[in-house]
C-alpha cells in the first residue's frame, strides 16, 4: 500500500516528533540561548547541505528579524578544497545536518571551532562528527529516519532554530506559539486526500517553479527539493524577487507555478507576483490561508491553520511534503527509495 | 543578421570595456582599498539580483580565499516589506546593480550607510539611488547596455570586485593577472562559430542543470541564468555538492547536464562529479581548459586559455553567454528582447 510508506509515516509522524523535541530541548536551548547572551556576537553563518541549508534559509530571516543578527550562508568549498578558510570573528557558526557525517560540513564547524568561534551543531545523530566538533549541541529527536527525502528532520530543525531565536530574544510569546505549532501541524495533515487528489492533475508535468519570499523563501527551496527527489520533475525555487530579474521569461501558457505564500506581511507582494504570473497565462497553484489569494488559483491548496508569519514555515511545508509525495504516487514511482540517492550523502 | 544583435555585440565589446573599467578605475579601487585597511571589517554583506546577485556569489569565494573575509548574501525583504533589518556591525556592505535603480537594494545599502557600516556601491549608472546611497561607488564604465539580458555589466561587475579583492590584499600578482583578463577573454571569443555550431545539438533541450563549484559557482548560476532568460530553457544552477544531496535524483538517461570545470584544485572534485553522472548516463556538456576533463565529455567545449582558478570566472562566463547566445539563435528566439522582461526591473 502506497500509505505504508515509510515516507508517508514520517509526514504524518511529525506533529508528534515535533511534540519530542519541545518536550526534549527547550530548556536546553534555553540554557545555550543564556550563554550566546554573553558572548559578543554579531554575524552568523551557516554550514548546512540540501534539505538542511533551506533550514538555514529560514534562519537568516528569522535571526535577521527577530535578533537582527545578519545570517550568511557558509561556502564549505573554501574548507575542504581550497583550504583557505574565512576567519570568523565575533561570529556564530551553525553547522546543520541530519547525519551530521558530511566531511564538508564538519570541516567548516571544526574551523570555526579552532579559530574561537562559537559552535553550533543541529544533528539527529548527537555522537555524530558534526556534534564532536561543535561546543553546543541540539539533539533533534526526531528517531531514525527511514525515508531518503527528508521531512521530519527538516521540521525538527525549523524548531530547533525557532527555539534559539526565541530564547536569544527571551520571547515567551514566541515559546508559546511555537508549543502550538505539532496541533496545528496535525490539522494540516488531514488535507491528505484533498492534496492526493489535487496532485493527480500534475501526472504529466515535466518542469515547474516554486516561489516563497521571506520566511518562506525556505519552503519554496524545500518543497522544490522535495519534488526534485521524489518526482523527478525540474521544479526550481525562487524569491518572487529575483524571479522578476530573468527567469519570468519563463512563463509561457500553462506554465507551473506553486506559490507559497501564507497570510502576513508577504501577502501584498504575492498577490501582485500572482497577477502577474496569470497575466502571462500560468497555471498557478497557490498554497495559502488567505482567500484573497487562494480566489486567484487556478488550484487552490487551501491551509487550514493561521500561524504568526514568522513561524509560518514550520507548517506549510506539511502541504508540500503531501504534494511532493502524491505526486510521486500519481507517477507510481517509490517515494522510499528515489533512484540514484543514499540516505546519508558524504560530500567534501 | 543575427549576428549584428546588440546582445552579440555587447559580448563580443567585453575585452574592450574590461579595459575601459581597468583604466578608469584600477587607482580609484586602491585608493577604496587603502581606506578599507584602515578600518575593522569582519564581516561582508552584498544585496544584489539576478546577474549582480551571481557576480555576489564570486565574491563569497574570492573574499573569503583571499581576504579570508566571511562573505553572506543579504535578504533584501527584511528592509524592505518586513522592516527588520538585521544590524551591521564591523561589517563592509556592498549593493551591486547594473541600474542602480531597484529600490529593495537601495534599502539595503541606505540602512546599511544609516547604521554606520562601510558601504560600496558597484554600478553601471554612478548617479543612481543606489550609488547616492553608498560611501563608495565602483562605476563599471561599460557603457549603455541595450540588451536586455546582461553580458558585459556581469563581467564588469566581476572585475570591480577583484580589483578589490587585490587592493584589500595589496597583492600586485592579482592586478598582474587582472591585466590579462582583456586578452584571454578576446581569445575566447573566438570560439564564437565552435559554439554555434554545438548549440545546434541542443535544439530541442526542455530543461538542463548547470554545475560549478567554488569559484565557478557564480558562473554555473549566470550561465542557467543566461540559459533561461534567452532560451526559456529551465536551467537550473548546482554546487556539485549540494546536487549530490538530492537533485541528482533527476539524472536519467540523456539527461543534459553542463559542467564549468577550468583547471585548478577544483578539478579533481568535477572529474568525480562527471564519472557520477556518465555513470548513470547523462549527456555531459565538459567547459574547461583540462584535456582530462574534455575527454569524459560527449560535448567537449574547448576553453583556449588558461588562467588562474581564482580569476577563471571573469573568462568562463564567455563561452556560456555564446552558448546561450546561439542556443537562442537556433530556436529562432529575438535574443535582444526576451519575453516578459524589461532591461530595468524595480522589485521592492
Amino acid at each position: 500500500m502506497l500509505t505504508q510508506s515509510h515516507l508517508y509515516q514520517e509526514i504524518h509522524s511529525q506533529p508528534a516528533v515535533l511534540e519530542n523535541l519541545l518536550r526534549a530541548e527547550r530548556d536546553h536551548i534555553r540554557r545555550i540561548g543564556a550563554t550566546l547572551q554573553t558572548q559578543r556576537i554579531t554575524n552568523v553563518f551557516i554550514a548546512a547541505r540540501g534539505t538542511s541549508d533551506n533550514a538555514g534559509r529560514y534562519a537568516q530571516y528569522l535571526f535577521g528579524a527577530v535578533n537582527r543578527l545578519p545570517v550568511g550562508l557558509a561556502t564549505p568549498s573554501l574548507y575542504t578544497i581550497y583550504k583557505r578558510p574565512p576567519l570568523f570573528q565575533d561570529a556564530l557558526v551553525i553547522g546543520i545536518s541530519q547525519s551530521g557525517a558530511s566531511p564538508d560540513i564538519v570541516s567548516v564547524i571544526a574551523q570555526a571551532s579552532q579559530q574561537g568561534a562559537v559552535t553550533l551543531a543541529i544533528t539527529n545523530e548527537p555522537t555524530s562528527p558534526l556534534a564532536q566538533a561543535a561546543q553546543h549541541i541540539i539533539p533533534l529527536h526526531a528517531g531514525a529516519e527511514r525515508s531518503v527525502a527528508a521531512t521530519k528532520t527538516y521540521t525538527t530543525q525549523l524548531m530547533a532554530l525557532a527555539l534559539l531565536s526565541a530564547a536569544l530574544a527571551n520571547d515567551e510569546t514566541m515559546f508559546d506559539a511555537l508549543a502550538q505549532a505539532p496541533a496545528q501541524m496535525a490539522r494540516l495533515l488531514e488535507l491528505n486526500d484533498v492534496i492526493a487528489r489535487a496532485a493527480e492533475r500534475y501526472r504529466y508535468m515535466r518542469v515547474c517553479v516554486v516561489i516563497g519570499r521571506g520566511y518562506n523563501y525556505a519552503t519554496a527551496f524545500e518543497m522544490a527539493l522535495k519534488i526534485k527527489e521524489l518526482t523527478y520533475v525540474l521544479a526550481e525555487p525562487y524569491s518572487s524577487a529575483d524571479f522578476m530579474h530573468g527567469p519570468v521569461a519563463l512563463v509561457e501558457e500553462a506554465f507551473p507555478t506553486i506559490v507559497v505564500a501564507p497570510s502576513g506581511l508577504m501577502q501584498t507582494e504575492m498577490r501582485g507576483f500572482i497577477e502577474t504570473l496569470q497575466a502571462r497565462g500560468a497555471e498557478v497553484i497557490v498554497l495559502s490561508d488567505a482567500a484573497e489569494l487562494l480566489a486567484l488559483a487556478r488550484m487552490p491548496l487551501r491551509m487550514t491553520v493561521t500561524t504568526p508569519e514568522w513561524l509560518s514555515p514550520l507548517v506549510t511545508i506539511v502541504p508540500g511534503q503531501l504534494f511532493a509525495m502524491h505526486l510521486a504516487n500519481v507517477r507510481d514511482y517509490d517515494v522510499d527509495r528515489p533512484r540514484g540517492l543514499k540516505k546519508v550523502t558524504e560530500t567534501r
